[in-house]
């Protein structure tokens, strides 16, 4: 057997998340159901970094297989995305050693996440942006980036409905945000990401540039380790899962 | 009765057109459906500035209708926008003069056409873009460009399908082709386009950007007045209606 890691890309627009769930489509059942293809109806096992939810879009998502064919990375390449649906896309394939592991090897990810911040909605956006009317304060917004940073129990920035019992803990090495023409971009670098995090953390920075709170509020919100100190959760459409670092 | 403009933003990608047909969903049943249920079930018919093909796209299609209610343009725009589905966009409502006629007045319209020039598909811009792999040799598609301006007979650039009997004489105003990192887009600005007319001139300069024919070959194709004498028909999510003059 050999194992290959590939980069993926996707549009999450019409899948119900990454993880096959009884109701709906999903990304890893469309993985898995090219390699079934290619493997001549013997089911293959797709492993990924982590899950992404309904309508999340990933850049660089990373995921590995083992198979029991021979076949050069390129080919592995066309062969799966001319069965993938348009919206699945392979960006690379590579063979790795066989311990090689696409969730427990992971040191870090990069998440970015897009608003459209205009009072107009842009049509051919609305799938990938959320879309934010108000004007923003993007000085306080960078601001309150900074406090987000170091190692801190992200336990206010979880949804409940986790299922991670243990430290929520986690290092953020990077949150910046930066406007590009009527697109704010967050981008956000760490350790590792809670349920619902980089939304929560997007949602809550938001209300820090509608001025509903100061960046200074955020010291306050990371020392309550409560949720409900947190702002909304912000939608899913905007979340790009971007790099995956080994 | 008051007669009302509008200008009405779409993203083509669910539809089979704009204009009302037995089968599939169209813009024109969508507006006029909203402008029904405003109207408290009174059919409204709505008129065009003409028509766009299935998945064509349009940031300034323009349209009008008359009503015998009397509601502000802007509360226009804001009731009808929250029942049209969120892939319609109305841009602006004005009123207009009883015998302005969003059709018989166009004194012209501009087109843009995308194209992805890139080895890779970008999976955010598939329903907006035209993928073309190959590198693309700008210098000649402009050369080409300038021989399309002017009053010509564009029988070459017209589908077969089309139901025009009289003249085919049209004038190019504008044509225009540019970089924009990854993308190549088309401006075509006219007195008026016929069937498929741009989606032919473009599959025709991407044959000269791809130097299977010379700019001159242009000269030639307007001359031949034969379909058959033109390069492909482009497909058509690459294409918007861009703006309509009056």
């Amino acid at each position: 057997m050999s194992r290959y890691r590939m980069v993926v890309r996707y549009d999450g627009t019409n899948y119900v998340g990454y993880q096959v769930q009884p109701n709906g489509n999903t990304i890893q059942a469309e993985l898995e159901k090219a390699l079934k293809k290619v493997h001549k109806g013997e089911p293959v096992k797709v492993t990924a970094s982590g899950r992404t939810d309904a309508r999340v879009h990933a850049m660089g998502q990373v995921i590995h297989f083992d198979t029991p064919l021979s076949i050069p990375p390129d080919n592995w390449k066309r062969a799966l995305t001319s069965i993938l649906p348009d919206d699945i896309h392979i960006k690379s394939v590579e063979q790795v050693a066989e311990d090689f592991h696409a969730r427990y090897d992971t040191i870090g990810k990069e998440y970015r996440y897009f608003v459209r911040n205009h009072k107009e909605p842009d049509l051919f956006r609305r799938h990938y942006t959320h879309h934010v009317k108000a004007s923003l304060d993007m000085d306080a917004m960078v601001k309150a980036c900074h406090y987000l940073k170091g190692e801190n129990d992200f336990t206010s920035f979880c949804s409940p409905k986790t299922d991670i019992k243990g430290s929520k803990v986690r290092t953020i090495y990077e949150a910046d945000v930066k406007k590009q023409l009527d697109e704010v971009i967050f981008t956000f670098r760490g350790s590792g990401f809670l349920y619902n995090m980089v939304r929560i953390l997007v949602g809550t920075l938001l209300e820090v540039g509608r001025n509903e709170r100061t960046p200074e509020d955020i010291l306050a919100i990371i020392e309550a380790k409560d949720r409900g100190a947190a702002g909304k959760t912000a939608p899913p459409q905007g979340l790009f899962l971007w790099e995956v670092f080994y």
